[in-house]
């Protein structure tokens, strides 16, 4: 039986007989009886197994290493003045595999950046357990949200010709020999020879490919890896990670707005009433008073303000920050903290930045400076989630690309949409690793990817 | 309002103001009224609307482009002899957009190999438009089934230095110049200078990453894109392509069959029910009978058979084979068809495969030559889903990667796993792609990606 179950129902199985199986993740003895502490990592907490001496193989058992694997039948009991509300009686011990004296994980606490070095076993400790339980879910709750409204998922390629913020650092995918690669008459590499018969890159975003899809669907959105090879060795930056770009066809920005807001309070309720044991871990041992952080972000409104009024109100505080406040700059961390923590104190929608800081694609406002972005900050954190409305104007698409140095002819497919009956539009971008970051409390971005691929991380860890 | 509510409850809105938007599908008109169809991409079929030509934009309605997208408030009637169960009597029709009379997809049949010039349009056509919603709603329905049954979903990484199967081809992932790339003293490419401070390529599996999961919470699955680089310009290879590799502990090899039965059932049920306007067309356009061979795989019992019985039953058959059958060697498709639609008229495992011709991770049986590997076939496609128990004893682990020329020391970290509590255990894989086809009929896997990445793709469409 699944321990799981046993915690869910253990008053069905009380003086009954019972069998699980799992690893000994804690374990102790005296001379006539000991204890151990067994999770087959179906749920949180452990079972605790009261073994009697005069088992056969008490001896053996108590000469096993932290995380060999048993099977045990006993009888389920309510113990008076415990901890627990229920633990197993051993009758018969089976042995299934002990687990080596150099175990990297006994018994004490280790650093997260310890951990860092064994990404196949540090899930066995409680923090990684519990983080990556919560990804998990996280990423059910952001596919049920989306599919119970009617979203289409996409699969968006990940090898790619195009660039999709036209400034992205971009790695390169390639079959060809690096020794000794073919090239052209002027010497040069010649791609037209590599596997796909041209230059090929990891996406940075499947945004514009998903974009064709929300005009035959109207309500699409693609959730899959992105890739950055940005040379950056900071606890935000990964090389690989996990991104969620939902596209909506007749809406403005103020749809995809409500879109975010919504998906953002359905996630972290959903998660916060499905793993509440892994959600009060995060609040003990990660971030103190996260749950509560989390339970106002559920039960607020979100506000609104223009990146105008944003400048304004930060230029007017008194405060002083590291980064001067300019309208015309990108607002950096401090400043976006400062907006949701102290001056909103919850939630907030930054909107309609200045266009030479925004991407090409996004809605010329009227006044012909700004365009209909958004950022949603949040307490904690800053910037959560970042969109737009489209520019759905074939004229200003080009004129904006144009602007910005964009070669029309490589996104004809792109503007092309707006030829055939395109029609306004929007969309918005969740790093999955953010929204994990921010649902646990883990302040490295190493410490929520099962396998984090960080520049020069082949060398250390596979 | 979407059209998909209007189709679900249209009898709440007979001969009351509705209001739709969508884009013009067909559209016709005499001179005193005229049909539009509308779809917005919600629903599988179209909105009915009439247009009396004494609405003031009359004319330039029917003058708009296929797919020009307009907004239509009217009042729902019920037509009496009419094919459809409404239609909307349309009060104002205003237009959001033409498209240009060059819009390739016009009202006439297109093939699928011209519709794959146009991947970021084909959406909008009938048959594709209900693959890719199958296609997303077979991927909720997997995750929804591994979810319900407390599987953890685990991102394993895309770019990494190992290779799963010991014998793939795989693509190189690089941001050295190579051009001009760092050589080292002996003028070889200095991998140790690239992004991650080692040779790296993209995953051609998650297995062996997701197994050390499996041994934190018994129940694991990853979900994500691999990579091929097969030069092969095949109906059936894709350069990138989705996997769904589950892996569970304290399990054997028929609890790994079980799952994969359930899961099959599961899934293809969920979508039949879910699309049955969808399942609809491609029983009548794309395969006769599909629908009839779904319905009969969810409600039959799975076969199974060993791999050597199964060479006999093919040995004996008296039917002519291109491929010759002999033990030892791999069973090709028409021998995998010939076992699931001849002689067992229905899904069958083939179980236990040569261990000559399976991978290093396979658990080796008792007889020493072949695999716990199992494979299973079903009518039409012949395997859709491979298996294996996974060989947990360190010393044959070993030995049979001596025996596959793998380098153990790379692998350390994986054969670390059974020296540290491992418990016997298995899994298997399923190519998303090939599900797609099943469900739908498609023959060719260009046409269940929503932009397909195939040898040479890059050249001829983005």
């Amino acid at each position: 039986m699944e321990i799981k179950e046993l915690f869910k129902s253990y008053k069905d199985y009380v003086n009954k007989e019972v069998e699980i199986h799992g690893w000994i993740k804690k374990s102790r003895e005296s001379k006539t009886i000991g204890f151990l502490e067994i999770n087959d990592g179906s749920f949180f907490s452990n079972v605790q197994v009261i073994v009697n001496s005069d088992l056969s193989n008490f001896k053996e058992i108590f000469s096993l290493g932290i995380y060999a694997a048993v099977n045990v039948k006993g009888v389920l009991v309510e113990p008076e003045n415990a901890k627990q509300d229920f633990e197993i009686q051993a009758t018969e011990i089976e042995i299934l595999n002990d687990s080596d004296k150099d175990y990297p994980l006994q018994n004490k606490r280790h650093t997260f950046e310890f951990l860092r070095t064994l990404p196949s076993l540090r899930a066995r400790t409680n923090a990684f357990n519990a983080v990556f339980r919560v990804r998990s879910e996280l990423a059910f709750a952001i596919h049920k949200f989306f599919n119970e409204r009617g979203f289409v998922y996409i699969h968006t390629p990940l090898i790619t010709a195009s660039d999709a913020e036209g400034a992205g650092e971009m790695f390169r995918v390639t079959t060809l020999d690096l020794n000794n690669p073919p090239r052209d008459e002027e010497g040069k590499v010649d791609n037209s020879k590599d596997f796909f018969g041209a230059l090929s890159n990891l996406t940075v975003s499947g945004q514009l490919e998903v974009e064709g899809f929300a005009m035959a669907y109207s309500k699409v959105y693609t959730f899959g890896p992105t890739f950055r090879a940005e040379n950056s060795n900071t606890p935000r930056h990964a090389a690989e990670f996990w991104m969620i770009e939902p596209e909506i066809a007749f809406a403005e920005l103020k749809d995809v707005m409500e879109v975010a807001e919504d998906m953002v309070k359905y996630i972290v309720k959903y998660v916060m009433e499905k793993l509440p044991e892994e959600m009060n871990l995060f609040d003990q041992f990660v971030e103190k008073g996260i749950k509560e952080r989390l339970t106002k972000l559920v039960n607020s409104e979100f506000k609104k303000v223009t990146y105008t009024e944003a400048v304004e109100l930060l230029q007017n505080s008194g405060k002083k920050f590291e980064y001067p406040v300019k309208w015309g700059s990108d607002l950096q961390t401090e400043h976006e903290r400062y907006l949701t923590e102290e001056v909103f104190n919850g939630p907030v929608f930054v909107t309609d930045y200045p266009k030479d800081i925004k991407s090409f694609y996004m809605k010329l406002n009227d006044d012909k400076k700004t365009v209909a972005a958004m950022d949603m900050l949040v307490p904690g954190v800053g910037e959560l989630i970042g969109g737009s409305e489209r520019e759905n104007d074939l004229e200003t698409l080009l004129q904006l690309m144009e602007e910005k140095g964009i070669n029309a002819e490589d996104y004809k497919w792109y503007s092309d949409l707006r030829r055939f009956g395109g029609v306004k539009h929007g969309g918005f971008g969740l790093g999955f690793e953010r929204m994990v970051m921010y649902m646990t409390g883990m302040k490295n971005i190493r410490d929520v990817l099962p396998y984090p691929r960080t520049v020069h991380s082949m060398k250390e860890v596979k």
